[in-house]
């Protein structure tokens, strides 16, 4: 099967690199095209333009933002260039309103769109362990299976809509900034009471929060270094929470946890934190409290 | 080893059925009287008096609220009462001002006071699954051990000061409901657009968020059933934030999430929810949202 | 002096009826044309396209929002139809990203742009007292001075960069909006106590909030009728907050008490309230407690 | 008539010495006895005991809260010692709770009872401009009138349940905050834009928001100066925030913007900030923002 792949970021790397590895036949593109020299020396072919990943079996889309990846459709005709059996399974986080509006222009040219975003950091990727959620007509999601399953751990059907996908995704990442902010927030409130980060977090991620969402961001709190490589750039979670208010919005439904903890973001890169781990939220909570 | 047991609540009732079907010498106590038979029926001795439970080597109380907790010292005399050997733990939930105060009062007293107060609900109370977090003087804590090891999974210890154990629980709780409303509002907008609460849960709480915290209050949001005689009813979250807060303001540490919960749970028992399992914040959410 | 005047709605029609009646030469375009109709019975002349208006001293435009105004620039090549001498004053409430890029648009053709959004509601504009926060270069403001000084009672200008009126204008919509959601969440809460609300909104208004942003939405919560057409429609409340916390996030700045307030909005629309008078909030205050 | 004060802080200070200077016969007693000499110098007499000043026509308390209050009710059996003519006015801010508790206590032992809270600083007491809310029996309120006359510039009279005046006194105090927390924010997001906080204050405390609730906070917001000793201390505030909660709470009434400025609050007490004016939270908004 061949596959090709545009977006050779933070997540699209790994996630190109497992499908190498897996013996796919895979071309990759991205703007800035040093990015793809550890992949080409992984076996992958790398692309001139995006238009020549499009006619492959699966086109994989990984890009940075909405933006980014309207430049790439618009710029190289991309839904245009792809082949009639090509199916477009776009993996980036995007907007409710993106995510309809590329089903639409899917659906006018005759093209197969799935929405197939990720929970997971870099680090998942690397390990494959990622989960995809994936929606959009039932073939086109069966075609690339054999591809999601070299990518994720697991993949979740959730229907027909693409943009389902994408809520999901969204409201996936409203509850996880706030679980991370709450866990900063009971580590100030603790600290001020005497007691060690370290122990509260082992506590707490040994028992009722032993899951990802918490197991993720705890040990960069213990340790207070947020310069994780493989983590999640706070920025990025802001951008998330962004588009989820947004998508909530929309349908009128009010969101205050959210929207606090968005508040909170706000704070974190008036303070320069936006380029650190999300899990640096700790640092402006006990500022915030002087702990 | 005797133990005495007093307050026999939705908590205690499970709590001393382990002790004595772990073929400890257990007395029990409660203002209602008639909720000790099944205890006595199970092989424990009722007292006439809070008293004959004090002469213990180990007293748990396990109370409802700092004021009930404080009227049984305070009639009966309890710190007064218990021998020189006996070791007093509280593992109920209580302010931290009490917290201080009660290690004071036995401390005057020269009795020795552990607070033990636990993470979980009745069904993990029953299964003896609790987290028991445990702060007080080290031979007190290992004098409870074997009861305390009959009624949790594991004992935390954190210390001499036992008001750092209760910090620790209130801090906990204020994640927990946090990460409650947190899913509430995210299913109330995913429900927003089309999708199925329990296709949605179902993702999250196999994936990111597969701890107790989701776990536990997940599948009442799918099947819309928040009856559960086992759950946490949703006013004594309300109390456990309301103590997380004073004693977060006490040390001026700002706890943003925990407040905007707050106000929820407030809107929740406004709606007559209050005595309902706390997973009913999905109906407020939903309500709130009109989905 | 000939002013044209571009946007004729709830707040444009008086505006530029008090321009006619005040003497000027006025030519007025909107895009469904029949809302000009009064302004021609007092004196305007209709003009068959926006670029008729153009040419005069002074165009004022008072569009919607962003994309009303940027669709009519573009369409009719608005700012390309511009005198030399035309001073081109948009007191709609726009975006900052708009307004940064509408004063570049103009520089780049050697247009005169200002910013001149307006703090009041219809009823203020009827009455000629609005206030005028108004940005750009010096001359060019007092090119317009003598018809904005028959639209408001005052103009404040603040400085030379247009986007800083704008600023203004969002920051003083977010204290108005969380101005009428406490005194909203106030009423319920008194109400609650068993307190009129109308008893307690006089005694407030009549003492430390007797200004404008209380007096402007208690008659209306007193008399609970939310139907008032002069009024300030809340969906275009939660619209300015979005433009607010925009442009504050750009910056990093955390502004947590529009945060909460927008959610508040959200609610009131998912109740049907989107169209009515902003106080219309204490309706949604008093559901959400209750009373 | 004879007037017994008691409570002469910077409250009760002003206020008792309007009353010696409208020639009443006042006696006075505060715990730091040395607080009356000025107060002796204008005319009063001190009394040596709290119970002296409840033989007056009229006995007033400014107390800090409810715990000083309730101890010097306590100590000195102040509701025994009053006369059966005897109107008791008390003229701070306590919780409801206590509100409703001592109307009890005096109904009980047939005495007369006035809850008559202040909206207004220091320096308004000081120039008899307070606005006076009062509850409790009619005539009673009618024998204190003359008093309050002198101390006020208005009385509102709501009904005959004293605990309603404290509900006004608290729920208007949540305005406030609210208010000085949304211009504080107001502020740092105009300041990001490159707008001088002064130029901003100017303008919308002469338009929209001209009334005392910004008027007595925005000048030490343009100063940058917030040592007012005739302000309101943050602390204060953030204690009339917790009083209102916790009535709001007890009818299940949310208040989402007022929990939210408690954090604020909070985080400007963790700074240092509690001791000054509440118009500080300038400050806090501005640290947040990095501007």
């Amino acid at each position: 099967m061949r596959i090709g792949f545009i977006g050779i970021g933070a997540m699209g790397n790994p996630m190109a690199k497992n499908l190498i590895d897996a013996g796919f036949d895979v071309t990759v593109w991205n703007r800035s095209g040093e990015k793809c020299q550890p992949l080409v020396a992984a076996g992958a072919r790398q692309a001139d333009s995006p238009a020549e990943c499009a006619t492959a079996d699966v086109l994989i889309t990984m890009l940075a933002d909405d933006a980014a990846l309207d430049a790439v459709l618009r710029e190289h005709d991309l839904i245009g260039a792809m082949a009639a059996k090509t199916v477009h399974v776009n993996m980036a986080t995007v907007s409710t309103a993106t995510a309809v509006e590329l089903a639409q222009r899917h659906a006018s040219a005759g093209k197969a769109y799935v929405a197939a975003p990720v929970l997971g950091r870099p680090d998942l990727a690397a390990a494959a362990k990622l989960n995809i959620v994936a929606a959009g007509p039932a073939d086109a999601i069966e075609q690339a299976r054999p591809a999601l399953g070299r990518i994720g751990a697991k993949v979740w059907p959730c229907g027909d809509e693409p943009v389902r996908a994408n809520a999901i995704k969204l409201a996936t990442n409203t509850m996880l900034v706030s679980a991370v902010e709450s866990m900063a927030e009971a580590t100030a409130m603790t600290a001020a009471h005497g007691i060690e980060p370290g122990d509260f977090l082992e506590i707490i991620t040994s028992s009722i929060f032993s899951c990802p969402a918490y197991l993720g961001y705890a040990p960069a709190m213990e340790k207070r270094d947020y310069d994780n490589p493989q983590g999640f750039k706070l920025r990025l979670g802001a951008k998330d929470i962004d588009l989820a208010l947004t998508a909530a919005h929309a349908g009128n439904v009010p969101m205050p946890m959210s929207a606090t903890a968005r508040e909170r973001l706000a704070e974190a890169m008036a303070a320069g934190d936006g380029d650190k781990d999300l899990s640096v939220l700790a640092e402006t909570a006990r500022r915030r409290a002087n702990v």
